[in-house]
């Protein structure tokens, strides 16, 4: 089936926003099997709007649309695929009970344009948005569709997975079926020089790698006609990928590593707690993202300061002013200091430099010095990132932190 | 003049790379005074390419292309450029020079391909490109003008700073200016409400308002026919839209609230510390994502454990006993612990329920306590978000910890 993404919103056409609706689209309509033919955006205009609607549906069956679905005045997208469609706004049961007890629970009035956000064409599905208010519906004619979501990328995507992806699904015949091998410490030059022949040889299965912030990926998918068929030739293929690169491989099931981490200390009760430095909190904030994680996350001491790496961690003056606040005798003592005040079974330590500055001859933006205390087993790594910039910087110093920990619950090599 | 941007690429339609050109293009042609109607994506197939041109030409005057103009057969911009603008592709002679030298120096033979980027239509304006093989160029015809420009962002960026700009400026008359209002502590719908007869009554300046993540922003543009007028008549705008929500405004220059607040710390070497529980450090992760920020943050105390609590911050163990640990008492507890450990002017506390799990009777998810001490003055909130997902909610306390401080610095009153 031929579709096309139509984005609405005039802050797109003043370059206020990166569209990342349309590419997390593509990537889910092309993985079920729709091929995406173009994307169009267009402002809050309904004269626009619904010309490329009628446009897009003149070599389409299906266009999918982000945003316009608010409850103010410049909000069209329903009204227009209602003309398009020719249908009408009702109000829709479900929805207004929800808006109104979501408005009651908050002890806030409704104004009069939140009553918008209840209305929906007569013969539309409605799918139900739990994340905003905001809901998405499909509205089908003569065997065009048209799907409308919000354009807040939370609430799309939590709509899309949760109800457009099934309903698509029973729209097309064959079975798309996909793993995300995700893989730290790894390029994606050197995966993809690493994958050449498996890549370039490709029909079905196939590979495709992305980067993203320090990570890489490979996405293996199938196209049968049954599920069983695709399962078995992508479970193939993994295991050649897995001949080459295994090694960095953290998820075959495209979680973050986080959740992989936080899942394996939550499971065997390990209590942990951070010492951090560079990344000024982030190890424990992304860590604590996890619900639940409090049954074992017990403190982080951010010391930014040396006065705090001395006062919290009891790290040795003489080492701070011997060796640098960045170093592996400072990240030990901190690691050390930290299992001596928290107890927790994992101490992670963390030292470097984030950039732009503080370099010092010796010392690159970019270098990093961290300290895993597990028990009774301790685990250095230096490591020297390309410096991309500091909020880059510190995501990887982050991850590193996270990379290490992995490999010591597995008892698995820590790399280079 | 209005105009639209065409990118090309079948890759952009398998999602597997972000258009960002679009987001740049945007916004320079706004900035230059053109008026942007749409945006459009289509695949490296000339029927689609010609007719989208068509199409866009027939309410724009200005077309700007990015990508399909490599070496390779795919690569096709050229070539339906000239066939919709009726020209015909012929040597330019400096490109074509350029061409040999660039592989005589790479001392690598060219294929014939690689002859294929020295071609123009015979009326274009060739812009050179420095970084890159492909140069772009503008063609011509009847009023309306279409500018191809290489699809790797590097290059395209190269030729539209260094050529196409220049170019453009010639071709408009009027001026944008703009101002983007930046706000916490008010919804969207009560923002749009409040200024619902400005933005019905707008021509110029108009007035568009957005939301994200427990923000909102009002951007107050003009376009007239010089600078000084388009300021003034923002300038006036600025002061009627701060008439009404004044109170909430935190930028009137588009910055995040953690760089305001980071921004007047450092001015005024005022040294700051946290002692977190529900953000997880996120507080703390924020500020220090600001370069220099170590000249005045001191520590953070990710006190998630009611142990660390009493051990790192001394909160009394009656008190969470008493009130539990997302209570005022524990706030303050918090603060008054945190000033003691670390000595900073300026000392926050944060303890709330993030959820999903945790609430109780007279305790919902979303609940926050916020305690700020500086010097001598403290402020204590207590605020109850709507609950949204847990990662909403810990940034949502994480923007009112902020706001507490900001408002605490300027000596403004909080808000309830």
């Amino acid at each position: 089936m031929k579709s096309s993404i139509l984005s609405v919103g005039t802050e797109l056409l003043f370059g206020q926003i990166t569209n990342t609706n349309t590419v997390y689209l593509s990537q889910q309509l092309n993985l079920l099997g729709f091929d995406v033919l173009s994307h169009h955006t267009v402002g809050d205009n309904s004269h626009r709007l619904a010309h490329m609607i009628e446009l897009s549906f003149l070599d389409c069956d299906l266009i999918i649309t982000t945003g316009g679905l608010g409850p103010t005045q410049d909000d069209l997208t329903k009204e227009i695929a209602c003309q398009v469609l020719q249908d009408e706004l009702v109000p829709h049961q479900a929805s207004m009970e929800k808006l109104e007890s979501y408005f009651k629970k908050l002890n806030r009035a409704m104004t009069e344009n939140n009553w918008k956000q209840g209305y929906f064409p007569s013969r539309a599905t409605v799918f139900p948005n739990d994340v905003g208010t905001a809901p998405g519906f499909a509205l089908e004619k003569d065997g065009k569709i048209i799907i409308c979501l919000p354009g807040p990328p939370r609430e799309m995507k939590y709509v899309f997975e949760s109800q457009v992806k099934p309903f698509l699904e029973k729209k097309t015949e064959s079975v798309i079926y996909y793993r995300m091998l995700r893989m730290f410490g790894i390029g994606e030059s050197m995966l993809e020089t690493k994958l050449l022949d498996l890549i370039d040889g490709q029909t079905d299965p196939t590979l495709a790698t992305y980067a993203k912030e320090g990570e890489c990926s490979v996405r293996i998918a199938s196209k049968r006609a049954s599920l069983e068929e695709a399962k078995t030739a992508v479970d193939q293929m993994i295991k050649l990928v897995e001949d080459r690169v295994g090694e960095y491989i953290f998820s075959r099931d495209d979680e973050d590593l986080y959740q992989v981490v936080g899942q394996k200390l939550m499971e065997r009760g390990i209590s942990v707690s951070s010492a951090e430095s560079c990344t000024g909190g982030l190890f424990a904030q992304t860590l604590t993202e996890i619900p639940g994680i409090s049954s074992v996350f017990d403190r982080a001491l951010v010391t930014y300061s040396n006065r705090a790496k001395i006062e919290e961690l009891s790290v040795n003056p003489d080492t701070l002013e011997k060796y640098g606040a960045v170093s592996e005798n400072t990240a030990i003592e901190m690691a050390e200091g930290l299992k001596k005040v928290s107890g927790s079974r994992l101490c992670i330590s963390v030292t470097g430099i984030a950039g732009p500055d503080g370099a010092t001859e010796d010392k690159p933006v970019g270098l990093v010095y961290i300290c895993a205390i597990l028990d009774d087993t301790m685990v250095c790594k230096k490591s020297i990132m390309r410096n991309v910039n500091r909020s880059w910087n510190r995501n990887y110093a982050m991850l590193s932190m996270l990379d290490v920990i992995n490999r010591l619950l597995d008892g698995r090599p820590q790399i280079e």
